[in-house]
């Protein structure tokens, strides 16, 4: 067979992905592989004139992947490849109108994100960003000790009888990670809500009795989002960003919140009203925040309500950034885009 | 009977105990209770003044109980009940000289302190200083992401095929606690020592195999130090102060450690060399450090090593600091002056 006669499959990657992922596509002969050449977010005008003839593409979240995108590949495009669980940045639309596949990584990024609900709901409850800041700054030695001096309500049950509810909006595989982490900190009952717009999904009662059984607690219920603001000990915010969820804890959830509780937002954004969280924990009506992700990030200024607030921890959206998570997922959107060109099943894709 | 003849036992609080905790002494028509009225550290020429002929001293850690403080309050002293599970700034051959009972803390702030230790785990290892610090200083606008920027090694097992040993120096109540905490982390092995002078003590092979099979671990073993420090993917600090345990974390222990590795101290500053940890960081001999204490704290000021060191955490030893313990602690310390004022055993008192 001659060179010229065999076919070879365009894959473009906005995005080195490192030595322990590159492989994958690197050295196959029956791959044409393009990578965007430097270290940071690809420029788009690169993409448009590099998808001419792809089959498929390997993207990230800061890449807008619109109909402009998909002209420009022209129709040997078989598949989109995000290295994301969300997808807020491809036009699903477009591509299922066109037959383009949409690969995603959800899944790899469960546990990676269930550790930093867990670390945030600490970090929120114990002061961290006070308590840290006054070592960072120098200020410790000059710091006058006090017995309930920096103290908050305490993340695990200080005994048997002093009972802690966990609250869940979205409860999805992350929720249930999360969930599991809590049971050795004393929590005993867990309480999950849906955006009421939504139709009920997933969990039955069913289902709800043997994860109880499994985990050792007392119980887990689905409620109202009433319910679960005003019974959770922690609220934790963990379902897809979209019009549906859009502030879905504004400021009538969080004046339904117990003083004493903490808010985490692991998810996206949009869920949560920034005004409104800033002026709740200013009055004192949760006791703290920890938030992963903030609307409008990562335009995020020093001066921003929430980033002033002492008892809002805000990191900037590091929920799946670990070595481990973060090479799965690249393999994942490799392999999802590999398996498109060659015109195998891909291991994970969106329904569209 | 006539007022003259009422004997009242005197009971001196170097620091307010707050409304929670202040009525179990306060209103007590046998006790004569002198408070120390400021809200800061007792001055210690009011304590040599106002413990003549008291009964019973609550202190806190900031107060040293030495012969001076002894002789002042005279050979009416039953007992010195400490706000704190350690007693260093307690003479403690002094009082069992004298017959003087020592009350502590110790039990009520286990699961404080175990919340802190999987706090600061996760927060070493997630880059938590740095990535916090990006937000508050206003950086996340022109921050540019990248498939691994701020990764490290995850604290979770990613999937169940990769595992996870924890590994302790010390392993009391606290670090019992925290390992209860990391099984659903995905921890499925533990070890554990002492240092190499202490007398065996506490667990038998028995006891060890009943608690992995409580928590469902593979295994629990008590080791030497050096395989603590080469097999372990977390090593948490959590022995008492005392000169055997004097910098236990050498640079031989460190440079020993896998370089993913995370190490965190909630014990005391004293057993961990801070210069050795800080050279080690700084080489990437280990991934990252957690503290809660630091040895020579609190004049610890911005400039210190490990202040400087990115990927080293520091907390000003906030370990009990939750409304819940420090009630229970400082109850439990009112309690004990209290059963001692009035010749009843302390709830709970030193073994001297």
């Amino acid at each position: 067979m001659s060179q010229s006669s065999t076919l070879k499959h365009k894959i473009v990657v906005t995005r080195n992905l490192g030595p322990d992922v590159m492989p994958i596509l690197e050295g196959r002969t029956e791959i044409d592989l393009v990578v965007w050449p430097e270290d940071r977010a690809c420029d788009r005008e690169w993409l448009l004139r590099n998808a001419t003839g792809a089959a498929a593409l390997v993207i990230m979240v800061s890449d807008k992947i619109d109909a402009e995108v998909l002209d420009a590949a022209g129709p040997g495009l078989r598949a989109v490849s995000t290295m994301s669980v969300g997808y807020e940045h491809v036009d699903v639309k477009e591509l299922a109108k066109r037959s383009i596949a949409l690969g995603y990584t959800p899944d790899v990024l469960t546990e990676a994100v269930a550790d930093v609900c867990i670390m945030l709901a600490l970090m929120a409850g114990r002061n961290a960003k006070q308590t840290a800041a006054l070592v960072n700054e120098g200020n410790w030695p000059q710091f006058s000790w006090a017995p309930f001096l920096f103290c908050g309500p305490q993340l695990s049950a200080p005994s048997p009888s002093r009972q802690r509810t966990a609250g869940f909006i979205g409860f999805g595989r992350i929720a249930k990670a999360t969930l599991a982490r809590l049971v050795p900190f004393g929590f005993t009952r867990c309480i999950y809500g849906a955006n009421p717009n939504s139709t009920r999904q997933g969990s039955s009662d069913d289902s709800d009795k043997e994860l109880a059984d499994r985990l050792g607690l007392a119980s887990v219920r689905r409620v109202d989002l009433d319910t679960v603001a005003s019974e959770s000990d922690v609220v934790f915010v963990l379902a897809p960003g979209s019009p549906s969820t859009y502030h879905v804890v504004n400021e009538e959830f969080l004046r339904r919140m117990k003083k004493t509780s903490v808010l985490v937002n692991a998810s996206r954004g949009t869920l949560v009203d920034s005004d409104a969280l800033a002026r709740v924990l200013k009055e004192g009506g949760i006791w703290a925040a920890g938030l992963d992700v903030v609307e409008g990030e990562p335009n995020i200024p020093a001066d921003h309500p929430l980033v002033r607030e002492p008892r809002c921890v805000i990191l900037p959206h590091i929920g799946s950034a670990t070595n481990e998570t973060r090479v799965d997922m690249a393999s994942l959107a490799a392999n999802n885009a590999l398996a498109a060109a060659l015109g195998e099943p891909m291991p994970c894709a969106l329904n569209l």
